[in-house]
């Protein structure tokens, strides 16, 4: 049996997601390479024992460069702050490794540069954490869109809301600040962009809307400190199979928790989507019977690969994690030098142009190219 | 018990809803005039005859200014296709009777402004056909937008969806033909603009992108026709209350049949509303216990009037003839010197001028001031 | 164009149910008589006096007997409470009269039987009004069913649930009194009842359950009342058909407002429905697409007759209203002798005899023959 | 850091759903033994020994009295076939080992009885994979129940639907067969069962009806074979905490992947789940306020513990895996002698003796007490 040597950066919100799926996905699929867990990097010596004890991995440190240095590391999943992606990142590609980086790929388009030409000069196999394009229903979309069961795309719609930025009278955090980008453009946009990109190619042309709605929020000081990004924005898109889109972000939308909502129209149909129910999609084809035509509710099962891996019997439902147990699975094949389904650093690049064209298209108030 | 002289001119689907509501307003309410059914105008005598015979008018007539002259009328139903209501309208109110026209006012702004015109000297009533304002589903959201239930609203998305125009094979008619208007803009767009309106005001701002899902459709003659309307639009907005919003229009969406769908976004609430489940709204409290937050879908019921003159029971439904029955019992309310919920032809008239302001946007590339 | 008397007893809920469709059933039909209201009777002269003017009814009375004397009334609408129905029906049918009688029938079986039995002598038109089989859906369903679209049917589940009894602090009222029947059993269960022998025959077998949530209820005097109905009551059955049921109801159902949902389960497909979304069902087809099996939700239309006769547009959606005209509708059809769908007293019989079956099974412990 | 060897019997669908929570549990929660995965047991050595590398296990094997026998062993998941639980079970107890044994506990109660007996002589900790009851939503439930959020809870409906025995031209297999139990009494039964005892308490009293819809089936030598269980059960019930209830089962229900559906009627309000939507329930309270009424769709999200260990974000759904591993980490806190939600075989007996309590009810046609 062979193995892989794992490092991880980071072990917040999508460090321990990476660690589950580093721990499950030789159970889950029983095939390809078994992980060792080999080195986990955490800011503090003592924050980076406690984790590597919990999720398995054989040494820790508090020094991310000793981790990438380590010559048992073959991988290195970085799931830190966005603004450190691209230097971790860079010097693991330098260092021979294998890279699994988190989205969006860094701050600014600049960095996001540099990360694909870094993944060029390596020749590693480099993927970006866009886990929602793995979960079957999306395969299955992919594969009907494919298949023509729905005609020509014409229109698509997405959406993307939850609603953590919701309160205006939660404390102001670095989410508000310039520096942390523009808002829900980046932080939500590529999520869409990505299952775009994986369902129809990129887009063409875009012109956005971003706005605020609230001007300032509370500072820990009792004062009121003004808002530095948006956290609404709305785009409107002409794509590269001809169809126009609008996707609609907003991260202070109240009883949104998770939702990625999807429409897409075709010539003999249409699918919708959203991910708040992820176990499931909807399905209307013109060519049912009069009568009885309706959109079909279609609850994933073993029928919809990978869900059998998880579990042979329909209905039962995957979670959001499991997600990252397929992405992971997907990069391990890369590894393995077979076709796979992944966004890497190039592909990553195109979805961070998306972003910032539309970013300009607010600023100058006109559509631009991407 | 006083009575009042109805006229209808046109007795299609929107004439036949008016006859519908003609008969039932006063069964439903009980109050105000009764309707006395005077005479009903079609294209020849035969049709019109029979159409009065079924809905109960006295007289019939294939000249509509015979119906406008006679004496015994005094309210006017103009549901005639869109290009001849400013004509008959502007008569009718010349003629010094109430008029209640359909949607929208007229294909081109000029005729809008004219039969607004016509209102003002007249001073009689005038109603537009925007019914799904009188849902009662919509009179409890505004009541809760007035009290506060969702704070301050910050941005709304409205979608119009229906697929009489998604088969590409369907025959070209006269839908296609650039004499009808835009396409989805106008044909839809009215109707999400007088929920606005009635909601929130009006809008300052917009930025619109039309697009066609077929170049061409298959004409009588066997050769295909080039389309000259946009069956899709998709538009970015700013509204009076300063919120920013969406509205996006397709009516070549297979599987949607009567949708209007509406999200409001507020700072302490959500609302959401599917004209598809006319009976029934979502809402979202931010300040609902956490661990039970959640969207609640209210029912209708006799507890959101006008629901209770039609039934004493909830959660049992009314149907969409029902609000035009509402119509013209607001209407009634309105001749009577009442205060009432419609939408007058100055009122139609912003709405009007919303979508041509749409219109220029997509031909010049950039947000347009309303 | 020929008319037809009509007298209306009673103008509760269900007498200005019946009273907006003698108005509405010539304008949405078109066809037939044309009905000519002609008497209405109330419990006082000042009451018949107001109604007759809100429902366009000629002549008004507090007494009925007059009404059904009166030789201008060929058919008497029968709204009365339900202990009233045998007395009025019976009469009616003896003055040669059509009856159309509200459900259900009477309090006690006796009563029913005689009230059968006069409609044979009298040959004249009885029907019940069991609207809620008259929904497009339903018909739809039947013609799946009789098509075989899912195989032959082996299992089915009702439910009926509103909340009307639901608050234990409400007062005391006579739904609580041995008088009025069983409870949910009778008050409810004719209604699923109905939709049964519409869609499958008879019921042959029977076991019940009753309970009452609540022992006593506050009463006017400030006391408290002991409850003598169940507002529960819980059936398995076998049906005529073969195949086996539930039918589960519940007037102290908290949050359900009009909920009727059927299950039915067939070897090659399975149907639901809920009143609630009357406008729409559920339809599952094991022959459909690995891949794409799923609940298909189909949105009523002119497809499914006679929605064509109310709305032109598909997804527009009927209210529970206009349930009440398509039956007037069927009603004036039987009259003229046409086949037409409704509940006559003969039929309307077997579903009381189903009902007082259940009240034995629960009070022998036992399963019990229809 | 203290460990606990673990063995595994069985590798099939339940045999890996342990496995995944075995490796899952010590990454996701953080806290107590970290599982070693000694030993694991299949019916030939070679798949042993290829299972034994998918999941991460040291020793595999054949006998799985060697695996019981292993001093290393100190727990051991038995995930055979039902007929085998009781022999696996029992041998293991007596060799002073904590046992986690799949659902339900054997055929017959006799032998259920035995596993009980052996677990109170043992003293060690049972675990029987009642993991439905695992579920954040369910624990919330109980909550709100015991919170007194809906009152008094007076009558409950359950149902239990897949489609896997829903085609009549499938193969007759052992389910059809007599020796494997009830049907869908047993087969389905014991999870809603599991569902009331947490939620509610036990059974007194059971009236069941079985069903089957197909009487025989197709058999591998092309002649029909006659089935022997019910695929259908219905049952009518009391519960200890005087509330009526309705248990319906269906394992031919075409469409039904894996519902199961709840709805729990209180005095101030309903609760409504269906496990096909495993990561939201529908919350009515009768106090909210006039015109907002209705049910909430509350999301789970990290308010809902332990869904905090897996995701920090709210609505980004858990997966039916995942309830194992919640299964497991309970089990490890009552091995560490902590307070745990868990299943023992004492527990787990008052289930069967319900199921079969039920069987007799069918057979002798009458009320049966628990």
């Amino acid at each position: 049996m062979t193995t892989i040597g794992v490092g991880l950066i980071g072990t917040g919100y999508m460090g321990k997601c990476h660690a589950l799926a580093w721990n499950g996905v030789k159970p889950v699929f029983g095939d390809g390479q078994r992980p060792r867990l080999v080195h986990l990097a955490e800011v503090s010596a003592e924050l980076a024992q406690r984790r590597a004890e919990e999720f398995g991995f054989e040494k820790s440190t508090s020094d991310w460069r000793a981790l990438i240095a380590d010559p048992e590391v073959e991988v290195v999943s970085v799931t830190t702050p966005n603004a450190f992606h691209a230097e971790m990142a860079i010097a693991a590609l330098e260092a021979g490794k294998h890279v699994w980086c988190e989205k969006p790929m860094a701050v600014g388009f600049g960095e996001a540069e540099r990360m694909a030409a870094a993944a060029r000069a390596s020749g590693t196999v480099t993927a970006l954490g866009y886990n929602y394009i793995q979960n079957p229903v999306i395969r299955q979309i992919r594969q009907l869109l494919d298949e023509g069961a729905i005609g020509a795309v014409n229109h698509v719609r997405f959406e993307m809301d939850e609603d953590f930025m919701a309160d205006p009278e939660a404390l102001f955090y670095w989410k508000s600040e310039a520096s942390s980008g523009y808002g829900a453009l980046d932080d939500f946009g590529v999520h869409p962009l990505s299952l775009m990109q994986f369902l129809f190619g990129g887009v063409t042309k875009v012109m956005a809307q971003l706005s605020m709605p609230y001007a300032d929020r509370p500072s820990r000081d009792g004062a009121r400190r003004t808002v530095e990004t948006w956290d609404i924005a709305s785009v409107l898109m002409e794509l590269t199979n001809g169809a126009s889109g609008v996707m609609a972000l907003n991260r202070s939308a109240w009883g949104r928790k998770g939702r990625i909502a999807m429409q897409v129209f075709g010539s003999k149909g249409t699918i919708a989507y959203d991910q708040e129910r992820m176990n499931e999609f909807q399905l209307y084809r013109a060519d049912d019977p009069a009568g009885t035509q309706g959109f079909r509710t279609v609850l994933t099962g073993p029928v919809h690969p990978p869900y059998d891996r998880f579990i042979p019997a329909p209905g039962h439902g995957l979670g959001f994690n499991e997600l990252k147990i397929i992405e992971c699975h997907e990069l391990l094949r890369a590894i393995r030098g077979e076709p796979a389904q992944i966004v890497g650093f190039e592909a990553g690049l195109e979805i961070e142009r998306a972003v910032h064209a539309m970013a300009q298209s607010q600023r100058e108030g006109r559509w631009v190219a991407v």
